[in-house]
């Protein structure tokens, strides 16, 4: 077998059987592979950057890697926007990128590049294949390494000739290490911290936001009197009704710093101590307030649902705690679109395990507090705050549950980036219902522009942010790749449509007129 | 002023007057100084691989650089792979990428990313900006290095908070070198070689391929019988009627090889040793045969049109060669859509003055030879092998020549890698034809599985390079992003169209089925 044969026999052994492609000619034998091995399923996207963002949004639903199969410097190129975001959502990725054959290299043909340069960025691991007979091995190697706590990008260099010359069969994975239990005198530390009862806020981060952990943190926050807080863009929250309810930090940085102004200690739990997004003149960078304590109870690659766990045995938190039980919201009818009626609209008929992919950054400041009592759900959201994730996630989180109704919340400027996502949900069948915003505007462009010190923009400013000319009609964009979609003005319309969508088996398209 | 005025007014002082943007929060600054400051016309992109082909194009064809806006590291990593095609066009590019205020970096907020690890692979000038104060003093340096034979692109790496302080006035740009004289020793080589009468191929790149340097090649030929070629990709070559006929390396390595066989001397002109455009098993990266000599006169940043004088001289080339003329082709009728109706649709029909943007790999290989005695044009070619550069180049030529016609060909797959074009087209009224050949596949890559040694794909191989499942319809795609587009299947049909197409003021599409 071939090195490439091997590398796909290898990702199948260990687990790894999607993987998301754009393939060129160095590719074609990783490509050819795929039908000498049976269990590997090959996802085809017209654009890397969806490729990227379906590897993030399959991992952050299966807990697994899927792999990519990108071309070469440029290929790898249009993927590091949404392999960003999958570092910042500590995603286990295995980013396959081809190469020119080894020996071609040093004639430095016009799509030579730097592949390990670029890729270095974006990725905790990198290695370039020597040799075919280490293909596998290396493979494997990589593997392991997305596996790593709390996952990471592994991205493996695969130059064409270690795919075409002789492999050396299929390697296993090597064991890769649980996560670390958190020491004793941390969480006792931590206790005391809780027990000052001085005001505190216990910050959540990676999987600290599944069930378990969430009700860990509820039982926490019942017995001190902490706050739970999530962190602003997280990469899975599990939600809903019999969920323990957690708010984000605001994006806002006068929101959040509002939130933080009492606050004495905080504590995080696989979180990042809090930090605006931006920095703006004259507004601090930390979202703290000077003489507030950062606790670290459980990094982000550290064991965090034991770590509260026995935060919660060693303040003696209660068994189980009671949240209060909202009614979801009513399913609105009747008026015009507003942020609010959107809310509702998904509280009240969100399908029991919808996967919501939210890239929505102004529209969607309502969405959370309305649908806590929804039926049970996952919220992915925009981690790196690389634009052009949310409709590639949605993808890729659609191939890994496919019998869960997905629903990409998009605005029509974020969704531009990369919306040839719509052809490969269309081409797999994929359970995807895509909401756009139809705001015409970078909007939140519009609110920063005073934040950063630009008041009253002229109107050259106020046309860089502006999409009114001419409007996007997504209708036709979905249509000119194979979905079907539907244009809605008002809120009757819109739960009709949202109805249609839940109902339809495969891809789903409403543009919302704002 | 701050620094963002600082560096428009630079800019502009410069001569670099249009700006191919997609702004965010940290590039707001830049944006309000727009409306402070006349004479810099800002194109807004909807996607960052868009606004950094536009830059290409422009470049190509205002023979001096636009600036780029970009938003921090993945606004970048977006544009890299149509700046990895900038660079191997030798573009002048002037690309700033706005960062975190400097002092928030420490903070590793969610878009921090190691800007200029990301920029160097496709910049041979990266600059931070450290101080407002400087930020005139670096982007007067910026322009040169960009200017800085034969072309350059040159990234400056814009903190928010150089932006946003004050900054110091306006720069002047320091002087640029001109592109240094090819020594006579040299020359005298080269013109030994040529009276050798042994086989030997010029071969030119660069501004060796506009009317000037095609002219004194001719010149050299006819008296010579030395045979003129053109690299495989070039970034500019102007041709038709009164122009010196070049043929392009061919693209597929055998045929490529062929050409080389019985060559004995290849004189490179601005170009590079002819290689390979991949390795392929058994076969050669050298293009050239063993023992054959390959002679650089001048390289790509030194005087080529000069060198090309200095040898005519030389070797007492005549004042004019008679290039036989054939006759421009018929307008095509009847029949169905065939590669020698489009190139002669293209042949007959082109308007004068009209700017070919060609991305399409197998489709176009018969359009060179068909359009030799069309009317006088510019033909611009994909330049990196980076898939996606065709419709932002098509975009930025239109920008730069707002009189001349820009005809984009095109493929439906590298179409829809940077298919938002569209929308910046439409904005900007530009007299854009997009001609997009529906063959529902990675054609080429077809073609490639059997030379990488993939015999006999099979089904889920052939499958990664169909775009049939679902067929993308292109008219769709336009309308939703304000583009008027029509589908051709006959040849009277594409006529028809493409007469329309050229009376349109502004963008049209053809899609063209195959």
């Amino acid at each position: 077998m071939d090195g490439a044969e091997s590398l796909v026999r290898t990702l199948v052994a260990g687990g790894v059987d999607v993987c998301f492609a754009n393939p060129g000619t160095s590719e074609l034998n990783f490509v050819s592979a795929l039908d000498k091995v049976d269990g590997m399923r090959c996802v085809l996207c017209l654009f890397e950057g969806v490729a990227a963002g379906a590897a993030d949004g399959y991992a952050r639903m299966a807990n697994k890697p899927a792999s990519t199969l990108l071309h070469l410097g440029p290929g790898l190129a249009n993927g590091l926007a949404n392999l960003h975001n999958a570092k910042r959502a500590q995603s286990p990725v295995v980013n396959i990128v081809g190469d020119h054959a080894s020996y071609h290299r040093v004639y430095d043909a016009p799509l030579t590049a730097d592949i390990e340069a670029l890729a270095r960025p974006v990725s905790s691991w990198v290695r370039t294949v020597t040799d075919a007979r280490s293909v596998a091995v290396d493979g494997a190697a990589a593997i392991a390494a997305a596996h790593a706590a709390p996952g990471q990008v592994a991205t493996l260099i695969l130059p064409a000739d270690t795919a075409w010359n002789e492999g050396s069969g299929v390697a296993s994975v090597p064991r890769v290490p649980p996560r670390p239990a958190v020491a004793s005198a941390i969480v006792e530390a931590t206790a005391r911290i809780l027990r000052s009862g001085e005001p505190t806020v216990l910050l959540l981060g990676g999987v600290s936001l599944r069930t378990e952990g969430l009700a860990l943190a509820g039982r926490i926050a019942a017995k001190s009197g902490a706050q739970l807080l999530a962190q602003t863009f997280n990469a899975r929250v599990e939600r809903g009704a019999g969920r323990v309810p957690v708010e984000r930090v605001p994006y806002f940085v006068d929101q959040a710093l509002a939130v933080f102004k009492e606050v004495r200690h905080v504590i995080l739990v696989g979180a990042r101590a809090p930090v605006a997004f931006f920095g703006y003149p004259g507004k601090p960078s930390a979202l703290t307030p000077p003489g507030c304590d950062i606790q670290t109870l459980a990094a982000p690659h550290e064991d965090l649902t034991g770590a509260l766990a026995a935060l919660a045995e060693a303040i003696g938190a209660p068994r189980a705690a009671a949240w209060p039980v909202d009614e979801p919201p009513r399913v609105p009818t009747g008026g015009a679109i507003t942020s609010d009626a959107l809310a509702a609209t998904l509280g009240s008929l969100l399908p029991e395990g919808a996967i919501i992919c939210d890239e929505s950054l102004t529209t969607g400041q309502s969405f959370f507090p309305m649908t806590y009592a929804a039926a049970p759900h996952d919220w992915l959201q925009l981690t790196g705050g690389a634009i052009g994730d949310g409709m590639p996630l949605a993808t890729g989180a659609a191939v890994a549950c496919p019998e869960r109704k997905v629903i990409s919340l998009e605005a029509d400027g974020s969704g531009m980036y990369t919306l040839q996502s719509l052809w490969t949900q269309a081409r797999e069948g994929l359970n995807v219902i895509t909401l756009i915003w139809a705001n015409h505007a970078y909007a939140i462009l519009r609110h920063e522009l005073a934040n950063v010190g630009a008041k009253n923009p002229g109107p050259k400013a106020l046309e860089m942010v502006s999409l009114g000319n001419p409007e996007l009609d997504w209708v036709s964009l979905a249509k000119g790749m194979g979905v079907e979609g539907r244009r809605v003005e008002t809120v009757d319309e819109l739960v009709r449509a949202f109805r249609a969508g839940i109902a339809v088996r495969g891809p789903f398209l409403i543009e919302v007129v704002l």
